[in-house]
């Protein structure tokens, strides 16, 4: 399996990512080939100083970066040579079994779009990324990849995500819930009405009904299906709400005497390791003629080496052919919807 | 000042009602004058109860009820006995200040626009809540109202909330945020990137642009505005996020110590006390020509005695009028948008 990976993406890029893929490659196979993309000399460098110039991994050179604020298609079209539009090249020309990048997420969002191909089937890919909660992990699709959406393109991020959950998480007939404002049929906009029948019309898929927010961190389904907007939204929302109530607790709590906040400390940890999103590696860009996996800016090693991971299950599991062979055979179709 | 209050809605009502209006009571003057709307035997055996049937509060008999999860238009329409639509007349009519209600939150918002009407100028309510954040309070536009919001309707909420966020919480100036997903007027929906121009081109308005899911919980602005159906899976969600979190926490701090667990006790409820979302007692349904109140199902005495309180300052600030003369005086117009 040929995996390729952008050096140049992500807030600790390129040494993380380069100790990331260092990792994962002490787990892989032989059969496996990791390639770093991004700067040949920078690569070469950091490989040296972390004393692995005689490992496997291949390197292929890219002149150019995306930053993490550049405008998605515009530094798309423009840098061709950048390690992002390089590596969805790789995967439209099949010399790449799977990407992953962690950097500008629009950026490669737009490379699969423009450069790879959607699946046979598919209208518009998605991002699932899968959140651990206090109930177990929960898939939520699309977290930002197509924030207009059409009813049909959440009926088959339902599908899409339905196919994913399982093969990465392991749960048979993952419980699909789309994102509302109340259960009751009636609550809700347009779109997740229209959804709603799309979704409720397809006996294969195990369809709960509408979620509310407060229903995603108890795990009252598996899936989670909303546009990229709103998903988007809760993504960042619940990192931030995790964040801040940590914070407010340790200050709390040094206010109340510092024994008791260093004792807090390893509880902290523990939690924090629990519901580690980092664990998952990243988000899949879901529907994609390919695997092209993003990572969260802030990833560390432990984070490309789980997205490595992630993407070897991904494509052993042969999940595109599972998708493709599903959507053929749905008689679920949007008439322009 | 006439305050009415839904003694009927609510997981605890009536008696938390009953007695959060007993308290509001002893606070308020001789002046404001306090009517529980419900079946008035029930009412008039909880104040008996209470010992309290020599105290001022009016009853005003409705003899329906609206359940929690009935249909809010339908319900209006059908049971014109209920409390809720007898609120709502008697604010239309002027017979009340200012109605207060944490019954059905959609027959709240039917009623105010069956009954009442909107405020000169005003396209659509909103729903307008005080989130308590870690950085201060955060005002939070629109909640649930209208889940298919167009341009003007946020362009609107952004003046209405602005108000509301001075007069209520003190601050001058309030900094208004749009909810995006992501800080570059590229990033969001169509109807995020009309609204931004609308609100950009009102020079009185402190707006700093669009603010992040992960913005909201540190206070990165102090009125956040959004369509109805994303405002309301924000206000759910955090709640999801902060009750899991601190039972997450509960549960790990068991398995290393009891004693610790005891001890983080008080400190948690301490943080509960300081982002206390009952403090500002419920939501203001912003934009009707009159003060409707929405408060929590969940509501216990002190969130009714706060919502009480709230609403004199709502009424005795004259923030629909303040709402009125500044739509007068602004030169956005929606265009059909």
């Amino acid at each position: 399996m040929r995996i390729a990976i952008d050096a140049m993406g992500g807030d600790h890029a390129p040494l993380e990512i380069i100790k990331g893929v260092l990792e994962a490659s002490q787990i892989l196979g032989k059969e496996d080939e990791l390639t770093l993309v991004g700067d040949e000399s920078v690569i070469k460098k950091h490989l040296s100083d972390l004393e692995a110039t005689t490992s496997p991994i291949q390197i292929v050179h890219a002149p150019e970066t995306i930053g993490m604020n550049e405008k998605p298609v515009e530094s798309i079209r423009k840098k061709r040579k950048s390690s992002i539009a390089i590596m969805a090249k790789m995967a439209a020309k099949k010399q790449a079994d799977a990407i992953i990048s962690a950097g500008n997420t629009g950026a490669c969002v737009a490379a699969g779009q423009l450069r790879m191909r959607n699946l046979a089937g598919v209208n518009r890919p998605g991002i699932s990324v899968i959140l651990p909660t206090f109930g177990g992990p929960v898939t939520i699709c699309d977290v930002g990849a197509n924030v207009s959406c059409k009813p049909i393109n959440l009926y088959q991020y339902a599908v899409m995500s339905s196919i994913f959950s399982t093969e990465v998480t392991g749960i048979e007939r993952p419980r699909v819930g789309l994102m509302g404002i109340g259960v009751e049929t009636e609550k809700g906009n347009d779109l997740v009405k229209k959804a709603r029948e799309m979704i409720e019309s397809d006996p294969n898929l195990n369809f709960t009904g509408f979620v509310e927010g407060r229903d995603i961190m108890n795990a009252a389904c598996d899936v989670v299906i909303c546009e990229g907007f709103v998903g988007n939204i809760v993504l960042k929302l619940t990192e931030g709400v995790v964040d801040g109530l940590f914070g407010a607790i340790k200050k709390e709590l040094v206010i109340e005497s510092k024994e008791l906040a260093e004792k807090f400390g390893p509880v902290m940890k523990k939690i924090y390791q629990k519901y580690d999103y980092h664990e998952f590696g990243g988000g899949l860009l879901i529907g994609l003629n390919g695997i092209s996996m993003i990572c969260h800016g802030s990833s560390k090693s432990r984070t490309i080496k789980s997205a490595v991971l992630a993407c070897k299950e991904l494509v052993s599991h042969k999940v595109n052919d599972k998708i493709v062979e599903y959507l053929s055979n749905s008689t679920v179709r949007g008439n322009g919807e």
